[in-house]
């Protein structure tokens, strides 16, 4: 199982998770959404890792299910429901992580492939990277990535993607809001990781607050929003990270950490 | 009536229905919504169509409401309140309508005609098409067509397009995401039956369970998206179309629909 | 306290609200939240005022909180949760108001600041002007501003703001969805006012209506905020300026509004 997905935290405490099964397109098996599931849990405790970047091996990100797997299950419908619930549940450790998670998109990322790069908080996709949900030509709509999809870009955007089922490039994927940045190949390492970095520099525990509220505030309508987040504003306040943070704002020196 | 609206069914499956009173701007008058939903409830349950194509004769695709008739019955609170109920259910009709709609936009959509355009799933404009939501203009607010707007485009975007009543052009429409597509109008046949018959191609059956989930899972919270969405999923693989289409990917052959 | 906020109203009912303590980044110190509150409750009610523009004087727009304030009070808990309740209230109220507010941005607007911007219904800024949502580097997550900042922008784009507190500049902020446009700054103005008076021309009765409704209808599953606009549409035109608005169109004069 341990070789399905690649795990490696840097003195910065950027954790890369890398998909390593290019030669079946890093398809989200059962035993590769294990694979992640078991990974993202350890990692939502584990005080080493800060922020965490999805990358994968080879030339498609994540081409989405196996269907082979789904092929020789055909007839467990059991089986397809727990795949689906699992699939879903794991995208949902990511929006629920509490450190900030990056996809660091090189290739293809199609159907589950490209709803893990919606569900992430951040992406940054190379010039030739290509997102598509083309479950529709196959016969099984691409139901569950349309959930990350629809919450990433506009409605009509996401329509157009599921109904037709082609491919989009980076540009436009870029456009759509469906990724942050497209750089150069050659680029991309650099790019992720001084984001990565970047975000690693902050208070874990502000980042845990910050980033936990964002999803939570979304689902509220605008007055339950405004009350919910006061408190939450407050209570960041009461932290050592906050009070350290604005005296070193105000005294013109770098903040201390303690949740570094 | 019947010649209010066009109706035409070519042999892929995709079905036009063409707003025919260009003398009158095309404007959704109460005989045109009976006409258009009417039609909508016909080939809901009409296995001959496939995709539908909302398109316009003459040089204003629709103006929205009839002010004549408003004007002419300014004293029926009833007339009116049905009007405006009549107007919603139609534009949800389009919404919920099991097969994807796509609009063919050449000249101006104003109000309830701009409506139109936000509340089919694609949207394919001509370079000189318009859109704007002037009701503010004649102290009559363009609050039922704000509902598709506002869910079509980001809201500063359509907060301008309300408030101030002016007319965007096609390229910012689609800058914002009221439409997918701006072409050269000698283009725009083409671009439209192009997607129409990519549509047209899939599985009738997975179009239909697509759609619907699509908006459904769009007012849930996450992980009620989610829960439901895989049981979407699972059920999407009992039907014959979603074996076949997985079957056919793997061997390397084009699937042979069954709800085609 | 009046020092703080200017406040003058034009000829056409236009009011400008000026931040005017640029010598401490018109920071919204408890002081500068309790101008601008009791100025939007007052302007709520007076009829000379049709529409809003919020500016400022200085090279900032506004810096956020104050954080001298809140280093000042930092074993305050209770003053804490207050000042962010009364942040939000404020925020509320320019939603709430029945009148379009609209952001005029010259230099930089960052934290509450950036959160006043995406809190107005339209805002216009000039090419050097700035955006960020920095409090992850002072440990204290832009919690509050998030709600506005993420109603307006798409969530990558919100969540890369939030998780790496950089500035974003003018250009990339019209792209995103926090402001209208961008104009040069020599151009601010005259774009800001003719905006303004675009709006301030219409019937003030209909811009209540509809701008009350827009934000409810937002927060409403697609069939309830149908049902609701319908009827908001219809009571609508139970008011003489509708009345007087079709009949003027229809007869090809201006209208003469009785709420001018």
């Amino acid at each position: 199982m341990t070789n399905l997905l690649k795990r490696h935290t840097d003195e910065m405490g950027i954790t890369t998770l890398t998909l390593s099964q290019p030669e079946r397109r890093n398809s989200l098996s059962l035993g590769m959404l294990d694979a992640l599931g078991e990974a993202l849990e350890d990692i939502a405790a584990d005080s080493a890792t800060r922020v965490v970047v999805i990358a994968a091996e080879g030339k498609v990100f994540c081409a989405g299910h196996d269907l082979k797997e789904i092929r020789d299950q055909l007839d467990s419908h059991e089986f397809q429901l727990a795949l689906f619930k699992r699939c879903s549940e794991v995208m949902q450790q990511v929006v629920n992580l509490p450190k900030p998670v990056i996809a660091r998109v090189a290739g293809v990322a199609t159907a589950a492939g490209c709803q893990l790069v919606a569900s992430c908080d951040l992406a940054v996709a190379e010039t030739s990277a290509r997102f598509a949900t083309p479950g529709v030509n196959i016969g099984l709509f691409c139901s569950t990535p349309m959930v990350a999809l629809s919450r990433d870009v506009s409605r009509k955007h996401a329509m157009e993607m599921l109904l037709t089922g082609e491919m989009i490039d980076a540009a436009r994927a870029e456009q759509l809001g469906l990724v942050n940045r497209v750089v150069d190949e050659s680029l991309l390492d650099e790019t992720v990781y001084a984001m990565a970095r970047t975000i690693a520099e902050k208070s874990g525990h502000t980042l845990k607050i910050g980033k936990g509220a964002f999803y939570k505030q979304l689902e509220m309508p605008l007055a339950d929003a405004y009350d919910y987040t006061a408190r939450v504003m407050a209570e960041n306040l009461l932290a050592d990270d906050a009070r350290e943070g604005i005296c070193a704002f105000l005294d013109k020196r770098k903040p201390e950490w303690q949740d570094r």
